[in-house]
């Protein structure tokens, strides 16, 4: 038996998606479960990869199994397609696998020509209806099918108009659409060289064609880009019995939701016009009404309206998205599918819907796209508001903000603390920033990357920033920068939206987080369900606290350079870095002593006994020192004046800033190999965690502690580390006299670490993978360089599915994470490993941390509740 | 039974060495062949261990063993440890596996106290000889034994004479050492509380005790960590009776080798001295004798010292270091090893060896050190000169070289074209300085790493180049530098030994390289038996050229962009760089075109058809550009200043380098990602190579072309970039209307490459590994800062046993090199698969590439023969 190629609706299901395409499917199912629906058939989708294989062309057996489909639709309707008397009209539409709304082409009333039109008018007793209709056939024939421009036939009805003295469509009779389409066919005759085809089953091949070319016309292609559709499903073509909407005022048209999309309110919600097609809602020309309002034009016909949408929700259990119009009025179904929502309705009607019995836990769980309840986390710019983009960067840190534009962090400081709100704007920021940025709403700066200190500082902070915007162009002498034409002072208001990278001009209505009652309950299911632990990157107490809040189960990362990098610190710190001796050193390294086992101690108190690992300090030291750049300008400008003293010290700064300069820091002297060849600072780092343990312990309050070491690639790192680390923190604890509980891991962000998993298992009590690094070695990508020079462009181009520092890239860092599980764990069955990168808090990475059985991923506070869904579904998944 | 811890020379062999030491297994094989060798046996380096586990003590197993062959050796010479009559005198000297020439304790003349000295002197009929023995013993015994510091007892000796008013230990009589025996007893008494030991086996348990302390001493252990010998392999000690070449004019001591071990020439050499012991000879007051002239002074023992000789070399198979000593007529060996030799002499002994039937020529080929070859390539500092050690830099490329310093690169052009010497003295080199680089015998400068720009220059031109040689303080100004308290001045002379990273003052004496017919046949034979190719890297014809002479069977890698380096370039480079518009940057390259075409040419007919491996540009663009800080500070100076038009071109330029700077280049806009962003780059090199490779047909040369994309991390890139290859070839190939033999393939340097080989193997032709990039990325080590910063920290504390871009790290790089080699022959069995890292000429990296497969290494012109011969040795290896 050769393949079947068209269905008619009575033969699909909604399961067969894959073959008849979205809508196609779904009419069928409305047919299956006995809903009004015009009937019809769909040509699949393999049909369409058929037609490119041939080249462009339907096969002969296609094409029959075409003229079977429509004959036996001619003989359900009792029509005929060009029947002089009352003819069978039909729609063609294009129904994709994945919904790619308004991408692809339709064709309505097909079948017309200048015989059936004719029967139309008769069959209706409608003439100005059957020309009209035929008008638009040509019209829609002439532009899709036919390629002619759209304006040539608009310009015709414009000049009928003109010619009557009218102004609008509903003005011209039947006679003036007659002179319309004998216009039109000799537009067609012109650009085409061919009549218009008035043989209906020439008009059908011909649109079921079109319908397959624009599969891959450019605006679908770049659609099926943006939104990652492969390109090779092809679509279907669904040939349906026309109804109208149009034949009078017992007839009308509408869209409409099974709930409200906004909210998720259980409400039918929608509009709907009568005396009309869906092209006129579309066009509006007219304001539809809302859907209740039908139930006072058409009681019967709203009531059944309302059983429909019923049943649909009983039948696929979710919230649908329908197109229905009333002939004369009879309803018919022209289209059902799970609706688009918000994050807010998606978490209510999931919750909603198990409470109603439609739907378990579970189903709940796994309706609710992680991805999108970031949204709930942050306050964001009111979608609904007007605003004026001026220009967008990175979005390194989300939320929204507003405030008045500041260019210098003194100033921002200043504003802040007389409670202004403040856009700190910056070039890029250094630690040296870091008293304006505290007091800033958000941070704006036109160079530097995901990782640059802004966004790193500003994540920290939770506060929003954007990066590498560099379309604003900041003029410090004028304080001043201009984007496009626009020129931004100091002192006017604009608004950022760090999770999209929008800055606008002015103040906008935000829309704060909002942690309904609903997601609570959702997280608590999640929870329940999750097999992985989530725990919170947090470097300060109160972070700690919000983690906690999220829900928390430990903190997987304190990073403690964070620490070093704030105002009061930083002096200490550049005396520990620029001293000439070992005696010099320790001296700074004893004053930072009590300021971070103060740090510690808040973050373990905040805590309280679960689990949080602290990172010895990781960057290379240069991050903490000026700028060479800058400093060679003072200097340069000191030289013309008198000031001896200062220019010989710049001059000391500089050279110790050079002798410390490296060409690719990120690969220099930092992490553990810091710890190793200046292991003073380690010994004070860990001295500092222990005291504060065991402050806490003489508190009773309870402490889980986990030092972690830095970027070890080899054993012997390690090895030698931990040893210091274990004699330092004995050493302590025998003089405090309690007990403290604490282990000692390290990072896995190298590629060899990975490759020697075993090796350095042998020293480690748990293991955490940092893939940013990892992600940045087995790439060998900086993502500050790559996401500003070349990464957008290998997305553009596809040359990357995704941005690896966003999606953990499967196929090379996941392959090293998964030797570094199977090695570790060969030494010890039992190693504690996680994730602290910031990969810890992407849906798909978290499935896959998941999958290759980690005990628990870690990521920013304000990704806790996403991380705890995705772990949830990733589990879900699993057991189905 | 229990274990044996205890040999008596009967009972040895040579090939017990890892139980008895070199020296113990020598001597047992030696009594084996029938040679003269004073008996004795030897206490196994597993005794020495346990003499550790023991916490410092022997267990009485093994005394028991000691005192059982102590009776044996009694029984055996008929004498007695301490006899008053005529007493069995023995030495006490360690012996350890890996041979540690005068690291560790010996103890003579054991055996004597206050009565058996009156023995001796009855035996040998000569009290002086007597008393100056046991004088000699406690002297000795007080040193190594009981630690005490030796100048108090040469003390002694020098009031003795004083006393009698002489100058030589000669004039002293049997009396004068008596009193010098009593006062010795007296500081023995004095330093340890305790009498010296008179019973002669508590003399030799605790000399034999002694000699195992030396195992750790302070160095041993720094001798072994120079040469990684491990610390875990113990020392033997052996015990054997005395023999005395201090009893007369008929006795005398003696070294020699078996063939000159400078030279190689087959002619016993080394040197004697007459009534004297080994002490004496190293002492230095008396000058020993040529050892040809033995045959006048004793010709019966000269030839019977010939014969053992002779013996030697035919057992051992090789040439000979031995120890021998004459006592009343008789001749005695005392010791005989594998001689040290110069690579000359290696090279020829092991040739002639074969000539000679000693050995075949696969031992003859696994009897050079790759390693040691090295310095036969390079024209290098007479080992026998006095130099004046300036200060040590990075040895960044071999070779040696004199002449005045230069700072400014344009004087070193101006000398260099006088026909002058120069050594051009830099912080750093940029590529301005090129012109300079060119006309000097060699580069020092004082700032990079073994791949700053200086470094990769010289190696590229085979000119000598010390790289951050921080100890010299260079003042342009003055045009000097200072080096601890010397001062250089410009034209001074100094001379550079890039092999070892010496800066020397003066002139000094030079040996040229030396290509020896011997070294020729050995290449040959090494040809013949090796399995990998061997390749070079060269981007110049005369590079090329060299390459072949050296035996290299093709290139491997071909940089083109130090093309672009070059002065009458550069500014083109720039201004393509610099463009604003893709028709500027067009332009530039059609420049540039023509230029590339003449370069591969070139190295396309030096290699006559062998197969030629041309790299597209790789390194990010801004190395072509001038440097920000310089930039920065002319434009503080301008400012000063009126001319406004130079200040604006200036900052102009800043702009367009702070516009391509990045924060860790080596991981940035290089490689692929270049070609991919910038196409019309690679398009324009890709023409030029087909461009040359056509010219070259028609000129009916063959041409075997392999077209190589650089920092392939995803098959997309590379599919990308072989279509473009692919594209831009075929149309020139059609307007040249001739057919040339191309291949393309790509650099396999980033894990995500080795992970992902069988889909990147698809779009390959061929893989060459670049290891120096593959090791950055895998340690997640910047080569330039990690060796400036922690490496020589990290080899120093042996937290890495190598430094891993001049060893190849085979558990983490070499890890993913077999993933990589794996995966790729998986799509494709036959893949060509090379490596041209630097550690394609380096002996055990060789190994390594042999071992996992590869067709190819590929290294500097100048390490082409090394690679030869370790890519035989590795072939022999496997073979066994």
């Amino acid at each position: 038996m050769s393949k079947k190629f068209v269905y008619s609706f009575k033969e699909g299901r909604a399961e067969m998606k894959k073959l008849l395409g979205g809508k196609g499917a779904n009419l069928a199912e409305m047919v299956h479960i006995g809903l009004p629906v015009p009937m019809g058939f769909t040509v699949t989708t393999e049909a369409c990869l058929d037609y490119y294989k041939q080249g462009g062309k339907i096969s002969d057996e296609i094409m029959a199994q075409i003229f079977n489909a429509l004959e036996e639709l001619e003989n359900q309707m009792g029509k005929k397609l060009g029947d002089k008397n009352d003819p069978l009209l039909v729609s063609v539409r294009s129904g994709a696998v994945i919904s790619m709304p308004g991408m692809m082409d339709t064709i309505l009333n097909l079948g017309l020509n200048d015989e059936s039109v004719k029967g139309l008018a008769k069959s209706t007793k409608n003439e100005r209806f059957a020309y009209d209709s035929y008008r638009r056939f040509i019209q829609m024939f002439g532009d899709v099918v036919l390629e002619i421009e759209h304006d040539k036939f608009e310009q015709v009805i414009d000049k009928v108009k003109a010619e009557k003295n009218v102004d609008m469509d509903t003005d011209l009779d039947a006679n003036d659409w007659q002179k319309v389409i004998e216009q039109y066919k000799e537009i067609i005759k012109q650009e085409t060289g061919k009549s218009f085809p008035q043989e209906p089953k020439e008009q059908l091949v011909m649109a079921i064609e079109a319908v397959f070319r624009s599969w891959n016309n450019q605006r679908a292609k770049v659609y099926r880009r943006i939104n990652k559709i492969p390109d090779d499903l092809g679509t279907a073509v669904n040939v349906q019995t026309m109804v109208f909407g149009n034949k009078g005022e017992d007839s009308g048209t509408g869209v409409a939701f099974t709930r409200n999309p906004s909210t998720g309110e259980n409400k039918v919600y929608g509009e709907f016009l009568m005396n009309a097609q869906g092209e006129d809602v579309v066009a509006g020309i007219r304001t539809p009404k809302g859907i209740t309002e039908l139930e006072n034009v058409m009681p019967e016909v709203y009531k059944q309206f309302i059983n429909v949408c019923e049943t649909l929700e009983k039948h696929y259990k979710d919230m649908q998205d329908i197109e229905f119009t009333i002939e004369n009025g009879k309803l018919y179904m022209l289209q059902t599918r799970s609706g688009k929502r918000t994050a807010q309705a998606a978490v209510k009607i999931a919750v909603e819907m198990v409470k109603e019995g439609l739907i378990n836990k579970n189903d709940a769980l796994l309706r609710v796209s992680p991805d999108q309840v970031v949204t709930l986390l942050h306050r964001r710019i009111d979608p609904e508001a007007e605003v004026e983009v001026l220009a967008k960067g990175l979005p390194a840190s989300p939320g929204a903000g507003s405030g008045q534009v500041a260019f210098d962090p003194d100033e921002s400081e200043e504003l802040g603390k007389q409670g202004k709100k403040v856009i700190l704007v910056r070039m890029e920021t250094t630690p040296d920033d870091i008293h304006g940025i505290v007091m800033a709403q958000g941070v704006l700066t036109s160079r530097g990357g995901m990782t640059s200190h802004a966004a790193v500082v500003a994540r920290g902070m939770g506060k929003p920033c954007i990066c590498g915007c560099d379309a604003i162009k900041i003029d410090y002498e004028k304080q001043e920068f201009t984007v496009g034409g626009k020129t931004v002072k100091k002192g006017d208001l604009i608004s950022i939206d760090g999770s999209t990278g929008q800055v606008i001009l002015g103040d906008v209505p935000m829309i704060e987080p909002d942690l309904s009652d609903e997601f609570q309950e959702l997280l608590k299911w999640a929870n329940d369900v999750k097999a992985i632990g989530v725990r919170a990157n947090a470097d300060a107490p109160d972070d700690a606290k919000t983690a906690r809040e999220f829900g928390a189960e430990g903190i997987g990362l304190c990073r403690t350079e964070h620490m070093f990098m704030a105002q009061d610190r930083l002096p200490i710190v550049q005396q520990m870095i620029l001293s000439e001796t070992l005696e010099q050193r320790e001296e700074a390294l004893a004053k930072l002593l009590p300021i971070q086992q103060k740090d510690f101690e808040g973050i373990l108190e905040a805590m309280q006994g679960l689990p949080v690992t602290i990172r010895l300090l990781d960057p290379p030291l240069h991050e903490f020192l000026p700028n060479a750049e800058e400093l060679i300008t003072e200097i340069a400008e000191l030289k013309q004046g008198n000031n001896a003293k200062e220019l010989e010290e710049k001059r000391e700064m500089l050279k110790k800033v050079r002798a410390l300069k490296e060409l690719n820091p990120m690969l220099g002297l930092r992490g553990c190999r810091l710890g190793l060849v200046h292991p003073e600072i380690y010994k004070m780092q860990v001295k500092a965690m222990i005291k504060a343990a065991c402050s806490l312990a003489k508190r009773d309050i309870k402490v889980k502690l986990e030092i972690e070491i830095p970027l070890v690639g080899h054993e012997n790192e390690l090895e030698k580390l931990r040893q210091l680390a274990d004699e330092t923190a004995k050493e302590i604890i025998a003089q405090e006299g309690v007990s403290v509980d604490y282990i000692i891991g390290t990072m896995i962000e190298l590629p060899r670490a990975c490759l020697t998993a075993n090796e350095i298992a042998k020293h480690a009590d748990f293991f955490s993978f940092g893939t940013n690094d990892l992600t940045q070695t087995t790439f060998g990508f900086s993502r500050d360089d790559a996401e500003a020079k070349f990464l957008p462009y290998y997305i553009d181009e596809k040359i990357l599915p995704d941005n690896p520092f966003a999606v953990l890239d499967r196929k090379g860092v996941g392959s090293l994470m998964k030797t570094a599980v199977k090695l570790g764990r060969e030494v010890k069955p039992d190693l504690l490993i996680g994730i602290c990168g910031e990969h810890g808090g992407e849906p798909s990475s978290v499935e896959f941390c998941h999958d290759i059985g980690l005990n628990f991923v870690s990521c920013s506070p304000y990704r806790v509740p996403i991380a705890i869904l995705a772990a949830a579904q990733a589990q879900l998944k699993n057991q189905r």
